[in-house]
């Protein structure tokens, strides 16, 4: 891969694992090595993102296809306007959640299959799909009994969608080893940092621009 | 079919091929056999549509893919929210341009394909497709002849895109002729509607809902 060449990285996760410090401090660590970077998330983005966003949270009730296909329009739009050019600008892309977060939150206890929202999700894409992904995984029960926080029968099933959600991201990275990795959130956030460059490296996002040293 | 089954009936054709006459007439028509007739219109025909073309017509430049993705919200939400309720109340749905209007537009002249927008709109309808569909048959160039307009170049690939629109209702037509009527526009009202009749009568949706006389 050439030093020139765009690299897309997204990370995925449950709700606080700490993808946003992860994303910060690669950003960070890329920068020190003369690349450009975008840091970006999903979903939102754009200001049609935002649009589609209030829409869906404000608005009425929204058919469920009818959220899963806003969603995706949303994600089709940051991915042509924005994801797209910086790639072919030679950048390196960033994003907090993206296709596989859609698949697992709208495919986890809703109508809609994940096989489905995945194909959707997908289309809206254009099938690009990152050169990594980083899942920062935590035990959502876990992490609920570490804040020592009260377990009543909703929070139980809002742990079963959590579990649910989880176990969707360690899916796709079993199945899909050479574009996965999964780092322990639980670790302090420089021992997860040192693990994600460990394995950036072999995207060819370390490369410095101006071939100096690796 | 009991005549408690709910109808759909979706009218399709170019811009001027009389489709919301020929609505109107078949509306009156059903109402004096005793059903109860929702009349109704893609895009829009629900605030979240609404909202979706303002987002579309009016908004910053929208990828291709993200415009097809909120075209389907748009239909996927009316399909949900309005035309199945009235069909399970056994009412006849009369809607003004459906699915293949968006498949025509859509993969007419942009980068889409049009096999790939019909897949799209299909999930988005959960493949609920018109007992009957009536294209209400122009011939653009025709059209046009007679209304006495100046043909310049522009006109001339305006031609050609509601050629290629005109061909796509037809090939749908010749390649479901159970499910599709082709009725040449070009005909006095009247004469449209009595032959549009006369195939609506084969829906069942002209039978009375107290059982009366057909």
């Amino acid at each position: 891969m050439s030093a020139r060449d765009g690299v897309f990285i997204a990370f995925e996760g449950g709700d606080g694992a700490g993808k946003s410090t992860q994303v910060g401090l690669l950003a960070e660590a890329l920068r020190a090595h003369g690349r450009e970077v975008l840091v970006t998330r999903q979903p939102g983005g754009t200001d049609l993102g935002a649009a589609i966003r209030d829409l869906v949270l404000h608005g009425d009730h929204v058919s469920p296809r009818a959220e899963a296909l806003l969603f995706a329009a949303d994600k089709a739009h940051h991915v042509d306007l924005v994801i797209r050019p910086a790639l072919a600008a030679g950048q390196v892309v960033l994003t907090d959640r993206y296709t596989d977060s859609s698949v697992a939150y709208q495919g986890a206890g809703r109508d809609l299959g994940a096989a489905e929202v995945h194909d959707l999700q997908m289309w809206a894409v254009d099938a690009l799909v990152p050169d990594l992904t980083v899942v920062v995984d935590v035990d959502p029960a876990e992490g609920r009994r570490r804040r020592g926080e009260v377990h009543d029968r909703l929070e139980a099933e809002a742990d079963a969608f959590h579990a649910a959600i989880r176990e969707h991201f360690l899916a796709m990275a079993r199945g899909n080893p050479e574009r996965y990795l999964v780092v322990d959130g639980t670790q302090p956030p420089d021992a997860v940092h040192a693990a994600v460059l460990d394995r950036v490296r072999a995207t060819g996002a370390l490369d410095a621009v101006d071939g100096g040293a690796p």
